[in-house]
């Protein structure tokens, strides 16, 4: 059976011992976060209210490993390392020469690859001495995956949950509530930023940010967690892509082509940043794809500039593609990918043409999932269906091409809470909604006024 | 960290090669099933018109091992072996001296053990030239992994799904369709034995039987699949115990007692039945803990009498436990548990005193699922919560005798289409309905006249 090996184990003791950093490799010099009161570069003190000095530290390291605590590794061993698979029924109902290996995050408890940085930011809390978590989530599986990594480590954890989602996905937070978290719906009356925002009663994530940010600002013995974007969560998700490199060592292939979906930029930066930096580092050559969204398409049509985070501005400025602080996307049932900017690291690769960035619409992307889980048997979360979308056209290409292709697919998680969502696609009730360059346009427009990116 | 081993994998290869059949080491003479309608032992002809031949050998074969053909094993190898866990956290949080394993079937696709026998009879089928399987779901898992099965094998699928979980789970229909299949509400109006039944709208397990039975059996190119109950079936499961042996050994542990769910008995007798051999032949010692509800309490409180698998009376008699089979347990969230009777080389193992049944109610499993989630992570079934309250019991009996007791628990399914049944019970809502034992008493009356088992 060995000839047809589909799945790539390894054992507990390969779980990475190390993050991969990017930061130190990256082209360019590092461009800060900027205080949003005066535009200068933002310190440690700026962040300090909200994160604990370890995760501000793993901010701004220029280590390019960063160690792995020991009860991190514990907390990981439930359900790391991740299996690879080799999409056999895949490549054969594609008829393609591709070889095409899925590395799937969807067997964490939470489901998704959102555990990696949530227990490491529960651990980091907890030995700051911090006793309540304050987060937003889209889909559900940030706050799913926070509230699982809470009660592994007794923290009290609270939930803002994007109002679409809240409404689509109410099994999302039952699980939250099962695992001993509090959840509200945003925009909420619990806080100044979820008032100012009544009239977006879908909400976003820019908005559930604010929200969260607000209540750890105002609370010593709360901090904040955010599931995306910022530097030290891509850092945690590395452990995807340092155990993809081994268990393609084992099935004896290199990626031609790495393919990931981006919502915040988190799960793309942990499967493709330590192949990045052996691009980086002249030691492979590879291409790497980045899939998001036509109804948020951050990457492809946004503008590269300073801008928050959340939608109110309470967050520093970070440099990234965006489409404005307060562009609230059409609600798209890949709930994960819906937020205006994206992570700078990945931001700045894009700008380097180191990462292609591709926009799929919602049919054609659920389309490919459910072929996807005919062929394979896993039904993929709405998220990673677009990382399948652009994985089909790189099949395709190869087919076309006539040439062997090696292609490493991130599959960030499942869709078991997502059904909804497929029952909509295959009563070809499912829309695809548009993006609109002028709502955008009108939010670049209420930026701050922040130095231009060189 | 290995001293903390969490997770016990095996490579691909370990994937049992032959299937265990418990038959010819059971205690006493095998009870043939009956013809319904001669009260004589019934032979394949009863069985051609809706199983295929090479099942029906499987049926009755007296071969202590069944080879596993290729192409089974290579579906088995998209998410078999399951991983074996040592639950360290659990057992920290219940203050126990038990080592306690779990055996975790929710890494399937369709998230439960199902597909161990559904890839085994999709491809049983298929080599038979048929087009269609028919089916029936209670909880919805039989009915995903069949249609997940009938996906990787080529065939068309139809499931008739019992009212109250088609109405509690539309999201599990949603998966089934996902996966290509058809799914109609049962009782239905497109069989004879739906219409019969119009007066129970919230259905059970034996009346989607007749209804799935009823089509398969009228039509040439249709084979009807069962998902537990059967020999056949028990047998396709036991590469989970088998597994589960190899692990163990990987641990350095054998257990003091098996814990498992018994719904219709698959998933007990897949991961206990290897075990039990060894114990039939002498060559172990150690306990078996069935787990059902007090709702249905089949195993507990039925009759061992000859008796119909469906509600209308179809299927040939089989010797078994049972509350008669036109009893309706009342829709409690473990909707695979409510059966009115068992498998009966389970049955006969509970006759003989090799394993002892125990029955918990609704509100007791919820609580143990929730305190299980939040230490190890992983959500359960409802159906398997009644295992993990067994357990429960077992590790607290160990803390108060002071003795190490390993403990191995069968996790059949993850409980990710039963969030609403966590939400109900989190709200306080979670009702505990009653077993009428007069109920059944009149069921009991309206069994077929069959000869007393000795």
């Amino acid at each position: 059976m060995s000839a047809e090996q589909v799945r790539y184990l390894l054992p507990e003791d390969a779980i990475p011992t190390h993050w991969v950093n990017l930061l130190p490799d990256l082209p360019g010099d590092p461009l800060p976060p900027l205080n949003p009161g005066t535009m200068q570069p933002a310190g440690p003190d700026d962040l300090t209210p909200i994160f604990p000095m370890s995760l501000i530290g793993q901010e701004v390291s220029m280590d390019a490993e960063v160690e792995i605590p020991e009860p991190v590794r514990e907390a990981y061993a439930l359900w790391r390392p991740s299996p690879l698979y080799r999409a056999r029924r895949l490549e054969r109902e594609l008829d393609t020469p591709a070889r095409i290996y899925y590395k799937y995050e969807g067997v964490s408890p939470a489901g998704s690859h959102k555990p990696n940085s949530a227990v490491a930011q529960a651990y980091a809390n907890r030995e700051a001495g911090i006793e309540r978590l304050v987060t937003e989530t889209g889909a559900g599986q940030w706050g799913s995956a926070l509230a699982f990594a809470c009660g592994l480590f007794g923290l009290e954890c609270l939930v803002y949950m994007v109002g679409a989602s809240y409404d689509q996905k109410p099994y999302r937070r039952a699980m939250m509530e099962t695992w001993g978290a509090s959840v509200i719906r945003s925009p909420s009356d619990t806080t100044e930023a979820g008032r100012s925002q009544a009239s977006h009663p879908t909400g976003s994530l820019g908005i559930a940010i604010s929200e969260a940010v607000e209540v750890a600002a105002g609370d010593a013995n709360a901090n904040y967690a955010l599931g995306s974007v910022l530097n030290h969560v891509c850092l945690h998700q590395t452990v995807i892509g340092q155990e993809a490199i081994a268990q393609l060592e084992l099935a004896g292939d290199v990626p031609d082509v790495v393919v990931g979906c981006v919502g915040g930029g988190s799960n793309f930066a942990g499967l493709a940043f330590p192949f990045v930096r052996e691009v980086l580092r002249g030691n492979a050559k590879m291409r790497f794809v980045a899939a998001e969204p036509a109804a948020c398409p951050t990457l492809t049509r946004g503008a590269y500039r300073y801008d928050f985070g959340d939608t109110v501005g309470l967050t520093p400025l970070m440099p990234m593609y965006t489409l404005g602080h307060d562009f609230v996307p059409p609600p798209v049932h890949a709930g994960g990918l819906r937020y205006h900017g994206d992570a700078p690291m990945l931001c700045g690769l894009v700008k380097h043409g180191v990462v292609e960035p591709r926009a799929y619409k919602q049919n054609e992307t659920f389309a490919a999932a459910v072929r996807f889980a005919r062929a394979e048997g896993i039904v993929p979360g709405p998220e990673p269906a677009h990382a399948i979308r652009a994985t089909f056209e790189e099949a395709e290409a190869a087919r076309e091409a006539g040439e062997e292709r090696v292609i490493l697919l991130g599959l960030s998680g499942h869709g078991h809470f997502d059904m909804s969502a497929y029952q909509a696609y295959l009563a070809g009730e499912l829309e695809d909604p548009e993006f609109s360059e002028r709502d955008m346009q009108e939010a670049l427009e209420r930026l701050p006024d922040a130095p231009a990116i060189a």
